[in-house]
């Protein structure tokens, strides 16, 4: 493989699924940490909507560059000679790509546009303190997620089926920035805790453990693998 | 193939990209129409988010049952023998799968979360009239979308690249929604139009022509190959 650099940002869900992705088929890259916000962010000129996770592969002169997470989960699994990121079952591959657009959808907008606005977003920015409404909103509707989840690993050994799917993927990697600060109060849920420690055990999980966020320190469990 | 059904609302944008993905497949369907906003929808036992578009396969024993999007042309590039959804080449690849999470997410949100809420949600769910101001910012909004769109269509034979992709039947979906509420002048989007019209032409195009939605006319050029 030519040598290839992902933006992302590393307390961001999509950037977070990329590098997950990167990891679980073992494709090694250089990685490079953006400021989306900032003006003069390096990715103004590579994606349209300036967001990460970008992946550029190749030389400067005529690199690939995939941006989004469908086009980089995508050009992984293009590279795969046996399937890794969705499995081969027609109806675990239907129901991994349904989650994959069911947490870049509905829990972008019904979670992270609240909870991850209020928390992480405002201190980026400055935009103030976090809002106590916004808050309750954005856990009820974690809440209602989480129920979902939680009957989903209750009842199969991955979140798409039998076997690890870029389902698992996506949903370690919202769930683990939830976890950062501390939005998961995972007693009440037995069955996703089950999975999650299995995620978080996977060495593909390790750098995203590491990552820390400026001035807040992670939830107390967030790094240990048997919490 | 055995029997198929595929549940979908005649006006929603990813029910239509369903349906022409579909028909540039040849893969012939029984179409059942549903209102997903209605209680008994038959949707609420099928797909977890309790919307169209929804394409059921096989028995109804153990059917195969593609939710969202995503699992439908997924499914449909899996049975392909030569790409038909996803260019081969892998700069196009990205490209169309870029554009598509543009639509289904950017151009959804800004756009259709708010010209359609007025056009269509809310004659059809009877929440009063349209709002000046949101059909102002709508169509604000619109407009840096077609801008961005008339650049593609004038330095590329399809919007992901030379081939027809995936990224084409997107647009076209979406498109052709606002364009059935009269919301594009075409005059202002050349290039645009040169590739609406091909598009148009397509006979996977024909049946969304014929679509009618209670009390609204189309727009007086809206089934016209030539306009």
């Amino acid at each position: 493989m030519p040598a290839a650099v992902l933006f992302h940002f590393p307390l961001d869900p999509a950037s977070r699924l990329a590098r997950l992705a990167l990891a679980e088929a073992r494709l090694e890259v250089e990685e490079a940490v953006v400021r989306p916000w900032e003006p003069d962010c390096p990715l103004v000129g590579l994606n349209p909507s300036a967001m990460p996770p970008v992946l550029r592969i190749g030389d400067d002169r005529r690199p690939l560059v995939l941006c989004e997470t469908a086009a980089i989960l995508g050009w992984i699994e293009d590279q795969q000679k046996a399937p890794l990121l969705l499995p081969r079952d027609p109806a675990e591959r239907a129901e991994a790509r349904r989650l994959t657009a069911w947490f870049e959808r509905r829990f972008s907008d019904e979670v992270n546009a609240v909870l991850l606005h209020e928390r992480l977003e405002k201190p980026l920015l400055r935009l103030g303190s976090p809002d106590a409404r916004a808050l309750r909103d954005g856990r009820a509707a974690l809440k209602e997620h989480l129920l979902i989840l939680e009957g989903l690993a209750g009842s199969r050994d991955r979140l798409a089926g039998r076997h690890l799917s870029q389902a698992d993927l996506v949903a370690a990697a919202h769930l683990s920035v939830l976890d950062y600060f501390g939005e998961i109060g995972w007693a009440n849920w037995p069955s996703l805790k089950d999975w999650y420690v299995k995620m978080k055990s996977r060495p593909a999980f390790r750098s995203l453990l590491t990552d820390r966020f400026q001035g807040v320190a992670p939830a107390a469990w967030y790094a240990d693998l048997d919490f």
